[in-house]
């Protein structure tokens, strides 16, 4: 750990603290334009059918009313989500496919108006036969929810039936592998369709000038995706689109595409009048895509010394009725963070008549994770070794290469490991009646992508960053702390500037664990760059040599000699009418090197045998992160992540009968409250990565990751009884051990 | 004139045209936020007094009434316009020193509210004597503006009573040139005080944050100035105070310093609520620095064939209680356009108990204008030369030294001269009774300091700048030509984003003829470098040498296999996820070498004897601007530079009574008015600059200039009576007319 630096690595306060706290943060529903209109949604009734008509004339006679859109006012231009199939339009055009579906859009003068006027709008439907079951929509001669899927741009993959797509990998000889092995173990996972649970619901207002350029106000993680998706769809230019990213309450992945955006877009091009829309929570179960269902087969061969020889998987992710981004994604991450020399897998992608697949915190990797973390104590369990001693034998080392052929580098796995078991009860636990202890690691990779950054000196030393970044978890914070690093001035004198898609070319989204490494590697250089200038120009001010100065104390001097310098201040003074201009640093930066990460938690509970209720004791996580910028956000993103897992775990199940959302509401739909949080102990290994700036990689998706197999871990710990399909609620346990007693 | 260009030298529309025209652009006084409090300030009664007591218990006890401030709430900070004295605060400070400095200032919860609270305020006053002619204030025992001028951090120059400042400058030997010559003429020349009728008047909101973050939305032409002065005088860090520079209706160098902003953020502190200022049109009179009189001596030495052999010039600014910006730099102009072999001149600020002197179109250059083109004429008639033929005799050539020592580059001076004379009546004129002709030249510099560019290439081939220089009178329109011509994009495609302070480092302010020649050649390299990227990673995609790119129809291909190539989109597509990163371009530009522009100004007028009246009957103006990147905006800023400067000929007079502004509104003080306009001729001379975009150089102050002079010289033709007092008035010209006819 570096103890020498001045502004990384400490505890700063968040930039927008103060701002959170006093509620002057301006999120989407603090948006008011002169004129504004208000946007209302009609969804679909039915789970497939055609639209056989609608009727909205009682709708636009309600005085207030200004503009009614389907589907005929939206060019049919079809989009997905990025590198996907072009499977879906904005509003249901002809057909509904899932319950939820946008059919119609009302402006009108105050949100009771349009909702009264939505509710007046007629639809003739024509009921199709459906399908739900994402086993069942595999099956041969299942309802087609695509009947034109091969016509689609844009897919990769197998396309039949309902499967738009299928990801497969390989590697070794997989019958060599099997034949090896002196055991082989089989099981089959399931987790649940799960809700984001997101505070802030979504919000958005759009203004069309009368020049056509339209300027989009949202709550989002991706405002380039937001801008590139209205541009194209709605047949703008790119340069005629501004999106203004606003604070953001919540996304874990729900708010990286449009949402609601382009009926705001469209009304306002209709009427001459800005609009906006707060969508309902309701809403936010039904329109905007949840995770769904996952079902995973693994099959692990392994000797009996605890060596795996081979592993077979077979995943199929429900993906509701268009295709979700990373649908399949989890089979990147099937083997775990260890050695498997022999592998197969297949995953699928496939079409059912519910809401489409959203991304949730890494989209299908957390499914795995509890697949294949499950499936490790099973084959623990199998050979009579320790869970935790079999997955440390099977890690990757350095030299080792991911599933995706990149060479590991240095890194913490192991330092994490054996610090997740010493800084847990792992190796002083005592076996009691209904107490139970379990692990799971997982790994990612340090996301990367565009990102871009100006670092701008102003003239009394004090530093503007400009990013296309947005920050919704502290990112804002940790740029700060990098760039007066950087630079050399009090984390004080650093702003980041409000941004928008005007600003800076395509940054990346907020997501995927992608800021620190990415963005925080971009302002690093962007700050260098501008400290750069600031020598160059201090040399000639000095006469000195530029490699002979330092910055001390926000001054620049010549080394040895402290006392000839210049503030930064006088520096930038003078920058302006020097022969350089302003001070100005910039950068620009996509691909960076591989840099993984991994975490282990570790996890005690109890367990009511009476009411199946599990209880969280302990949460412990370690986690290999490179270096920690600032050392609260990194324990505020585990955290999170790790009281998020024991939702999935435990409490959270978004529930569909015949696609009909059953518990699309905050008192239906169990989110783990506070007195859910066990104490949690967070164990920060700092192996530094050569890329990061200061060596940080990234912290957010894997603290998501593990409690659920770990608790599913405990709770065979515990009980001896071994839940496969999510979440571990009071009915599952208290059945499973009704089972186990009557010995079935 | 280059005619292969494909979008600069075009006529393309105003970028915010339709946006202007439809009213939806955004202006001070369209600023509303939540829980926004309006601000009214009290101003002194007394030219020059002491405050001996503010008593706003009455005002502070209205119903609605907020906060109150007097200048016992700013910090005790003096401060100046840049590089001049700080002489002044915010508010008077124990004693006021014109009639309209601000005492107080109100926030409360309507504009209605807080102006009957100011009306409550009592101020007690204890008067001194006060000085209001800059004649009568330079002389021994006057009564001193600041009686603790000497202690002022900041100055140069001469201070000594009234006098703040004094400019001087030396060429040659005076003496000698002067017994060169066969006639030596003097005269004195008067400029009138000047407000500078801006349509829109001051207006601005500040909010403070909880975390004491300021921002400022305002109508300035100099954004960083304000933020840098606000952040000084509050003793606010410079990225703790951002400003967003809002659509202006013109400015004409009164909005490049604070004015009512300070009050706005310290009233906001105080509240904690936004606070918002709009002035009256008479405050915008009285409490906003006009330009104040001059008086300017110039004796010129010349020989018999009109070699002017020396000039000696004596120029007293008044510059009211305050030192202005920019007052003496007449001193500058005062050989106008000629060879001045020796030279001497002094120039005067000094104090009186008026209204500080403000900026109007080249501060105190165009009252020089007037003495030196006058006194041209004067001088031609002494020696019964052609005054049009004796300016051209003098003119400066190529290889010249300006005054202040730059050698003059080539320059179209003398096809500017021919113009004019041949595309006015000048040579085909028949004098009729009350017919005149005159003419003026004039020179400026163009303008240089910071700018800053970053221009963007979006995935779809479109192209966004960001620059910190505010538009005016359309600059961003011939931005957009400069990016789009040299990106290889149609004009459409290049969008400019919306500007604040935090988003890039100081940018010079958009005044003095700046931003074309200078923020053009900055968002010009900005786009090559952003142009370079393009094509460093094409030549990697195409595996081809990057000089053997070319971009033709918005597509990058090899040269002579244009088959061989990828559209911009594809590029900008590529790039987010190339090694190099989204494609971002980038300037910063401060010096450049001198670019001098000319300017002829030919009036006819026709003088009704009996009214006294002069009616311009044309206007034929030429230009050496080096390029016209849009002929549009070219002409509109001479025709717009011409009217102005018709009123100040003919209309235009701030008249003050013992330091209190007479005619402090529109309808008193006269502004040219649509009839006032004469049919206007408008030639370009493109003497295309090394340095400039495309050969651009300045536009917009010289055409304010000539009118002035011209006009004293066309009524001297046409009657034979000089006045060398402005306006030229009806009374004037009587009165002349009169003492002509009488012999006098």
């Amino acid at each position: 750990m570096a103890t020498t630096y001045a502004v990384v690595g400490k505890r700063v306060p968040r930039v927008d603290a103060v701002d959170k706290a006093t509620g002057r943060s301006i999120y989407g529903s603090d948006i008011y334009l002169p004129g504004m209109l208000h946007c209302k949604i009609l969804s679909s009734t039915q789970a497939h059918a055609k639209i056989k008509k609608i009727d909205f004339s009682k709708a636009l006679a309600v005085p207030g009313v200004k503009s009614i859109i389907t589907a005929a006012d939206v060019p049919d231009i079809m989009y997905g989500t990025v590198g996907n199939i072009r499977d879906r339009s904005f509003m249901a055009r002809d057909r509904v496919r899932f319950i939820g579906e946008p059919v119609a859009a009302v402006a009108a003068i105050d949100e009771d108006v349009a909702e009264y006027a939505v509710s007046l709008i007629e639809v003739e439907y024509e009921p199709l036969p459906a399908v739900f079951d994402v086993l069942e929509a595999m099956k041969e001669g299942a309802p087609l929810v695509h009947e034109k899927l091969q016509e689609y741009e844009g897919s990769t993959g197998l396309r039949k039936g309902n499967i738009c797509s299928l990801l497969t990998a390989t590697r070794g000889d997989m019958d060599a592998g099997l034949s090896e092995a002196d055991f082989i173990v089989e099981g089959t996972y399931r987790s649940q369709p799960i809700n984001q649970g997101y505070m802030e619901p979504m919000a958005c207002a759009a203004e069309v000038e009368p020049s056509g350029r339209v300027t989009i106000w949202t709550t989002t993680q991706a405002p380039y995706a937001i801008r590139n998706t209205i541009a194209e769809t709605l047949q703008l230019p790119m340069n005629r689109v501004k999106v203004i990213p606003l604070e953001i309450g919540g996304g874990f992945g729900a708010k990286l595409r449009v949402s609601f955006e382009a009926f705001c877009v469209i009304l306002s091009q209709k009427t001459g009048r800005p609009v906006k829309m707060i969508s309902s929570r309701e809403e936010n179960f039904t329109a905007i895509g949840p995770r769904l269902e996952c079902v995973a087969t693994i099959k692990t061969g392994v000797k009996k010394d605890g060596t795996i020889t081979a592993r077979q998987v077979h995943a199929v992710y429900d993906t509701g009725a268009y295709l979700g981004p990373g649908v399949g994604a989890g089979v990147g991450h099937s083997t775990g963070p260890y050695r498997v020399p022999n592998f197969k897998a297949e995953s699928y992608a496939v079409y059912t008549n519910k809401i489409w697949a959203g991304s949730y915190r890494a989209s299908g990797v957390a499914d795995m994770v509890f697949a294949v973390e499950s499936h490790m104590d099973e084959v623990a369990a199998c050979i009579g070794m320790d869970p935790f001693d079999f997955r440390l034998k099977n890690i990757l080392e350095e030299g080792d290469r991911s599933l995706t052929g990149e060479v590991i580098p240095t890194m913490g796995l192991r330092e994490m490991g054996e610090a997740a078991k010493t800084g847990s009860n792992w190796n002083t636990r005592k076996q009691e009646d209904g107490w139970g202890i379990g692990v799971a690691f997982s790994d990612w990779k340090s996301g990367t992508g565009a990102s871009t950054a100006t670092v701008s000196l102003n003239e009394d030393g004090t530093v503007s960053v400009l990013t296309g970044t947005v920050d919704i978890a502290g990112s804002d914070t940790s740029l700060s702390q990098i760039v007066a690093e950087t630079i050399g001035v009090p984390f004080e004198k650093v702003v980041m500037a409000k941004k928008d898609t005007d600003a800076a070319p395509f940054n990346g989204p907020t997501g995927g664990s992608r800021v620190i490494y990415s963005a925080g590697r971009t302002v690093l250089q962007a700050a260098q760059d501008a400290k750069e200038k600031v020598l160059r120009l201090a040399a000639d001010v000095l006469e000195a040599n530029q490699d002979d100065l330092e910055v001390v104390n926000e001054r620049v001097q010549v080394k040895g000699s402290p006392d000839k310098g210049r503030s930064l201040a006088e520096i930038a003074r003078l920058s302006s009418s020097s022969k350089y201009g302003s001070i100005m640093g910039q950068a620009a930066l996509s691909q960076l090197p591989f840099a993984p990460i991994y975490n282990a938690v570790v996890v005690e509970i109890k367990v009511d045998k009476e009411t199946g209720m599990i209880k969280v004791l302990n949460f412990t996580q370690s986690q290999d992160l490179g270096f920690a910028i600032n050392p609260n956000s990194v324990e505020g993103q585990m955290e999170g992540g790790a009281v998020q897992a024991i939702g999935r775990a435990l409490y959270e199940n978004f529930i569909f009968d015949k696609g009909k959302p059953v518990n699309p509401s905050l008192t239906t739909y169990l989110l783990p409250l506070a007195l859910d949080v066990p104490p949690m102990s967070t164990i920060m290994i700092e192996s530094v990565s050569k890329e990061g700036a200061f060596g940080a990689k990234a912290v957010a998706e894997p603290p998501g990751f593990g409690a659920p197999a770990a608790i599913a871990n405990a709770l065979y710990n515990a009980t001896g009884i071994r839940i496969r399909d999510l979440p571990l609620s009071p009915d599952k346990v208290r059945a499973a051990l009704k089972a186990k007693q009557s010995g079935s």
